[in-house]
């Protein structure tokens, strides 16, 4: 039975997150990464780029050993000879697919193909045709989707289902469109294109406005069903869509009536394994995986946390597997912030008391960065109850 | 003249950023901060909560006292005590600002306030009444405004600005809210509340699901023309909204009709100090300002780009200060962009030395990160051109 909600998660951590500058793998941490991304319940992994390098076919080869439930895909140009490596490297895989396609905008087209839409449609029905002769699966990318004149692509789209695409991604490649110009031209493919419901709308979107996230929901809520990104975002320039940001906008966000199947406790251990093995470094004010991401700090925020923890947090740090939410006691923090530590640490004080306790804290904080136990230890086993 | 397409930058760096864990700035810190957002354009610098530590109140007298253009924000809650502190701390700005608000939500009037919504609102106009006694420009937040009952937001909106507010911050305190939802907010606002025109509708997200970009953005859309942020996004857990990548969104879209007063071009470096001073780092595939924003490394990326840069570049490196952008060698390079590099060390080679050039290069890149001139010149002195 198919359901209608459900949203396929396509990772491509391997294949557009590892062309990123210093980020190569060898297959040996692919093939780890790779196994915790089935963990994970990633519908589909593109395991590389099979006619990119010898390295990237043997990983392909590895990788399509190594996981079982997961769609295993590969990439390629619109290529007989980057198709006929795909189909070599995803031989061992249960579920392979081939993720094939070409440039849709005018200036992709002329600038970059020195070419008509006449004749790269030809060649995006060709290649699909081909791929299909020996794989089921088949996903077509129209390259610069974002910026292709919406009517051509249309066209293009019911072209290559037409001629056998099971799902049709439709990227912004260059992280160009707003959400709601990303939305409506999901919500013109499912309006327009007559043989849509054969295939799956696929959205796959890039950082460098700081769009991704939003586009892709953009877009999931005009009709696609399947979303592509990174663990972490990772990818070349500002990097691709933050799988882990998108499916915990549509966790916590019931009213959009979309699920996954990806086990959202896994998020902190594979963000970090990620990081690790890429040598790409999180940043701690990262959404969803950022080390900071459930620390709250300043005092009015903690007063509210410690009333009710639902005043400002929307997601339950063990609900991506974070290992602790934290209250952290800096200038910024307020009596009631102190007050919880000193009682964690065995201290119970008067209001007055508190007062004395407070104004030491603040000084001290103003001097140090980070108030930790030992300094709060200090600070009660001094003079400071007898003033 | 008040131009209706001007957008207000208000930065909030030295306030809800610096209240970050390890974040926390001396006061000498905090005015080349200052300064440099001055310089940047910026149009409203908060530069601290006064009551919240002496540090903090006197880092506001110092950076009121350093800086001209800039309006300079102090933060308080709904208390005179609060409010007495920030008119202290601001008294030697040139244009000063009060920021104070209180809850709007009923998560935080119940369980944090212990109250109701008619003795909130009692609150907070007795809040602004009394700032107003003593500055002009007073600024109202109702936090959790993204989870509030919007009618009840309304005549809270409607009371303070009868109050005397002249701008009406929205935030969405706990980066909840999706791009549409919040942007309905604002329009509703922006529709019923009937003294609307008699002040700003300010914008303050959060990134907790990644969407503070987009939500402001939705929120300008919609009628709001005051943005709120950080450099680099920095804040309490995920961190505010980037401000350059909000400024860089209506830059890059026109459409929008919308334009702010940054000298866009200061954005690299002001990022680099921020992040430097703050001890918080900028992962590389962050939009705009990360260092890899503007690295292109797969082949067929650096193919198109090499042909026409903005096949893969929708912003000038140089539009934001970047130092140079940057075509980088590893294994999923393409022969052009080989070629690229060996002619500009002044290597000229047919298409079959090229060929045996890409060949060696690509086992050497499956074994090595990046690809450098040293590597490309030992290369090239090998024996490889006799093969």
């Amino acid at each position: 039975m198919h359901d209608p909600n459900r949203v396929y998660v396509f990772d491509t951590t391997l294949r557009d997150g590892e062309q990123v500058p210093g980020c190569q793998l060898t297959t040996t941490e692919k093939i780890e990464i790779a196994r915790e991304l089935e963990s994970l319940g990633i519908d589909i992994i593109e395991a590389g780029f099979p006619a990119s390098s010898p390295g990237d076919f043997q990983s392909v080869v590895e990788i399509a050993k190594a996981v079982k439930s997961p769609t295993v895909c590969a990439l390629t140009r619109a290529h007989q000879k980057d198709i006929d490596a795909a189909v070599e490297a995803l031989q061992y895989a249960r579920n392979p697919r081939i993720h094939t396609g070409i440039g849709a905008s005018d200036m992709h087209i002329k600038t970059k193909f020195n070419s008509t839409r006449e004749e790269i449609l030809e060649r995006a029905v060709a290649a699909v045709k081909y791929a299909k002769k020996s794989v089921e699966d088949i996903e077509f990318y129209a390259e610069d989707a974002g910026r292709a004149d919406i009517k051509y692509l249309a066209k293009m789209i019911e072209a290559v289902i037409a001629a056998g695409a099971t799902v049709v991604n439709i990227p912004d490649t260059n992280g160009y469109c707003l959400p709601d110009q990303y939305g409506e031209k999901i919500k013109f493919l499912k309006e327009n294109v007559r043989n849509i419901d054969k295939a799956i709308i696929s959205v796959h979107c890039h950082n460098d406005l700081g769009l991704a996230t939003a586009n892709s929901i953009a877009g999931l809520q005009n009709g696609a069903r399947q979303v592509e990104g990174t663990i972490n975002g990772i990818g070349e320039r500002a990097g691709n869509t933050s799988l882990e940001e998108v499916v915990m906008v549509l966790k916590t966000h019931a009213v959009l009536g979309l699920h996954t199947n990806i086990n959202t406790k896994q998020f902190y251990e594979i963000s970090r394994l990620v990081s690790s093995q890429m040598r790409m470094p999180v940043q701690p004010n990262k959404a969803i995986v950022g080390s900071n991401a459930f620390a709250h700090s300043s005092g009015i925020h903690q007063d509210g946390y410690l009333k009710n923890r639902e005043n400002y947090e929307i997601i339950r740090p063990e609900d991506v597997g974070f290992p602790n939410a934290s209250i952290v006691l800096t200038a910024r923090s307020g009596r009631h912030a102190l007050k919880f530590h000193l009682e964690r640490l065995g201290y119970t004080l008067s209001k007055d008391e508190l007062a004395i306790a407070y104004n030491k804290f603040l000084h001290l904080a103003d001097n140090k960065l980070d108030i930790n136990d030992n300094d709060l230890q200090s600070l009660m086993t001094g003079d400071l109850v007898k003033q």
